[in-house]
């Protein structure tokens, strides 16, 4: 038993040299600038991990808040009240102009072979999807795996069910790569199949998880072509569905959704900020989206970016760091179907005032590796100059990249977007689902998200760009 | 709604100059030596993820395994099974006698009041302890946060029990060093409860989360002080008897422990290769531990260090790639309580073969996020020179640090040794509690640390150190 004690002094002695390679032993002869506010933040953020108590009161006080519900209003309180309690500046309610999409409560579809044999499958009505008839749709099913197989298919796909069945690739390393590589089938699908005569569409869900879990997400319409309704099948329910394809010549779907558009609504986007000491009017933004799905809690999409968001100010106010420029945070409204809180965040008219950069948070609350720049390579340089600042967390890969959408409209007018960059490889198997709830949330992976932020922002506040 | 398809397609292509900043996609030309090797590697792993399916069988099948157990002879057989089935050369196993603890049918706990108001804790026994009198031990507790605070007590802690509660230190990026700057408390809190005449040592659980759940974890006694039972708590129970300790002079508690040593064990390291093409006698070691706690299914800790072992040795020989230098897994038993597998190994006589390296994974099966090499600095830098065939996959951190226990024993012969070192956020939420199963892993992740295994190895393999 002697030898593990050994082990123990091996491990100890081992980690402690680990730490020093990490430089987080402080040597205060040869710090480089904001070294010791990083520390701070980290270790400060580290202890309390008041991310998580506030993403917790959000996803289960309010829980899932589509644009439009009354839980969005909720949110929208719940943000509002939440930054004057931590004693933020200047918190309003920005309006935003915001759709009402409802799911309705019939959600339902079955697989019918030829041998009038019925089994279920689990699905979920795509987001702005309209109904079908009361009865629903019965009728044949056609697999493709791209538009292109689909329009060469011609009359063939008339008055049938198409069935978008094309995976993501597994393959590569970035999930958000695979992400892009899969969802022009939900968020096109159902005009793609409209304009081949088809009568609705079927979405393989997108995630590379094999569980009976549908994931929700956006499609659209376009006014010139007949809309039909769309739904997204769990993996599972597509690889079945797949499966019976392949051994009987007529399969049928019935396809249920009650789903409806509701007018407009008023909403709003929620700011509050620490207001910059020297250049009050020269303004980081550091925000997320404040709506979800109407799936699970939306706690990773986007609750986690939104409490992170909160944390990195309230670190900041805590530690007595008072920004040179204002650093303020955004709770965007509707991300997930409009985008109209990005929208109108970015037209309105505010006097005076100069977007240094806007970063974005909307990846999930999973350990942060570093950030990607949306900006010409003078200006990515000029962020990554800060990323020692972010080794000691292994978040400091700054690099050229994708800003977020919210921002996006911001960027348009020249705004450098940054995007907060996790660990992706969980992000969607609770994408968009019943699955994206509190419990799949780490305290500290999430903190350290919140912890990036503040550094980078603060960084950017005391230096500018 | 258009917007959302502007907002995909700008997705889309940012994603894309993500992608080619990681240098992911193939420019033959331009490619550095093993890059295309490495790209397999990594394509054919997140395609098949066949270290999940291991570990699910592993954790399901054999489910805990702590050394002398009939489920450790059942795990031993296993493994050597599925060496055998994927085709690994000369598969065997190597004799290790190894301790055989049980924890018994009864462990409980309860503080007792002034008032004589009873409120149950939960509480595990630590591995190693004696079993308390078969109606327990009953005595007034004290609470101390060092073994220095415990001698200061002087004749106070005499015929007590000594609840030894300092927690993680929270602040630390790193988990493990928190860890060890905990574990003595553990390790040696037995014996220095005895040496300050208690009755009894109760030890924080290992953890910096906040649950119910109890963190067993080895303990040692020495032949000239007297064994005292030692159990862990659960982080809630600690701080529950922590504020009632505040409150009333004279807290109980009563502890009741079944446990017992019974005779050691023949069981076995269980070994296979693929032997080198060129130089078949000089060997690259890469392996975890077979053995677990008796708490949940050792599924983090070291189920994915033995299934990624397992699964680097079967990619490539899935992908045909013939090491010059023969690759060794090796699963090593009894890492937990006596290090008798890496003892073994190491002391085994091998004529003729030469250890190149050793590099043992038993830190989770999260995202990687590099490799720690123990060596001096010219052969860390000879490992890190491989480092840009892991960047595409962001584990690309090489650099100083721990290697393993198991493998300490060839270190001590002068073997470099290396430690896949991945994202630990999560770790110690599970490490050796109840929480430690198949469902906290995800698949992508545990594969990732495979891939990484398979790529270092292979590269050491190809070129030599």
């Amino acid at each position: 038993m002697q030898k593990l004690l050994t082990a123990f002094v091996l491990i100890g002695s081992i980690l402690f040299s680990i730490h020093s390679t990490l430089g987080q032993v402080a040597d205060t002869t040869k710090e480089k600038p904001y070294e010791n506010v990083a520390r701070d933040i980290i270790a400060r953020g580290l202890l309390s991990c008041k991310a998580y108590d506030f993403l917790k009161e959000l996803t289960t006080r309010v829980g899932a808040r589509l644009s439009g519900s009354p839980q969005a209003e909720k949110a929208v309180q719940w943000g509002k009240k939440t930054m004057e309690d931590n004693g933020f500046d200047n918190v309003r309610l920005e309006p935003v102009t915001v759709p009402h999409w409802v799911r309705g409560p019939v959600e339902e579809a079955s697989i019918i072979l030829s041998d009038s044999k019925q089994i279920p499958i689990t699905i979920c009505a795509l987001g702005g999807s309209i109904a079908t008839a009361e009865d629903g749709i019965t009728a044949e099913i056609v697999e493709v795996k791209s538009f292109d197989e689909l329009k060469k298919m011609g009359d063939a796909a008339k008055g049938k069910i198409i069935f978008f069945n094309r995976p993501f690739d597994r393959t590569k390393f970035n999930t958000f790569e695979a992400y892009s590589g899969a969802v022009d089938q939900r968020g096109q699908g159902a005009v793609e199949a409209a304009k081949a005569a088809g009568v609705a569409a079927l979405v393989r869900s997108m995630t590379s998880r094999l569980d009976d879990v549908p994931h929700t997400g956006a499609m659209r319409y376009v006014d010139t072509i007949p809309k039909v309704p769309a739904a997204a099948v769990s993996a599972i329910g597509a690889n079945v569905l797949d499966s019976l394809i392949r051994k009987d010549d007529h399969v049928k779907v019935r396809l249920k959704l009650s789903c409806q558009k509701l007018p407009d609504v008023e909403s709003a986007n929620v700011v509050g900020e620490l207001t910059g000491t020297e250049h009050p009017n020269e303004v980081i933004v550091i925000g997320g989206h404040l709506d979800s799905w109407d799936k699970g809690q939306g706690a990773h999409d986007d609750g986690a970016g939104v409490t992170e968001s909160i944390e990195a100010l309230r670190l900041l106010k805590e530690l007595g760091f008072k920004p040179k420029r204002t650093i303020r945070a955004v709770l965007f409204i509707n991300e997930e179907n409009g985008l109209a809180g990005g929208k109108a965040y970015a037209a309105k008219d505010r006097p005076g005032e100069k977007h240094i950069a806007a970063i974005e948070t909307d990846a999930g609350g999973f350990s942060p590796r570093g950030f990607s720049v949306q900006a010409d390579s003078l200006m990515i340089e000029k962020i990554a100059r800060w990323s020692y600042l972010l080794r000691p967390i292994d978040a400091d890969r700054i690099q050229k990249g994708a800003g977020g959408a919210d921002i996006s409209e911001l960027g348009k007018k020249g705004v450098p977007q940054v995007g907060l960059r996790p660990d992706g490889q969980r992000y969607f198997d609770y994408h968009h689902s019943d699955n994206d709830t509190i419990d799949k949330v780490n305290e500290r992976e999430l903190e350290l998200g919140a912890i990036a932020l503040a550094i980078l922002a603060y960084a950017i506040a005391q230096e500018g760009l």
